[in-house]
């Protein structure tokens, strides 16, 4: 019988709530994971006195969806370097 | 004299709120992250359907900071590759 991958559950602590964070992942990279958004939102905060916290938590995620979006460029244009260099 | 970078302003609209993002991307780009922040916060939302609007926004976030600490482990990799293979 085949059994369900094993799902991990993590309590989180980000910008003063708890969350449970269910997945895959080891509870130490949903920990670093968290710990980087909550520097995030209290960076975008700094700047932004007067966000409320679902404010602050979509342009917290609209900041690192820009970050991804940068570096999944950059992996693109490095795959294609790295193919023309074995090739 | 020297004159301020020019800065942008391009609102948006993120599961059904307006942001005015500032900034140095084009108008496209901003829209373009935008929409893929509220398409994963759809996306999280119709997975847990209880959520309130600031926890769906801080787990999008931890979820897309996810996807960016993937990503930027697999480019470090590549480019320690790429120095291999150049070398």
């Amino acid at each position: 019988m085949l059994s369900e991958i094993e799902k991990k559950r993590t309590t989180v602590d980000i910008y003063g709530q708890q969350y449970v964070i269910v997945g895959t992942e080891s509870s130490g990279h949903v920990r670093l994971v968290s710990s980087l958004v909550d520097e995030k939102m209290r960076e975008i905060s700094s700047k932004n006195p007067s966000l409320d916290i679902s404010k602050l938590a979509v342009l917290t995620a609209v900041n690192t969806m820009n970050d991804y979006i940068k570096i999944k460029d950059r992996l693109e244009r490095l795959e294609a370097e790295l193919k023309r260099v074995k090739d």
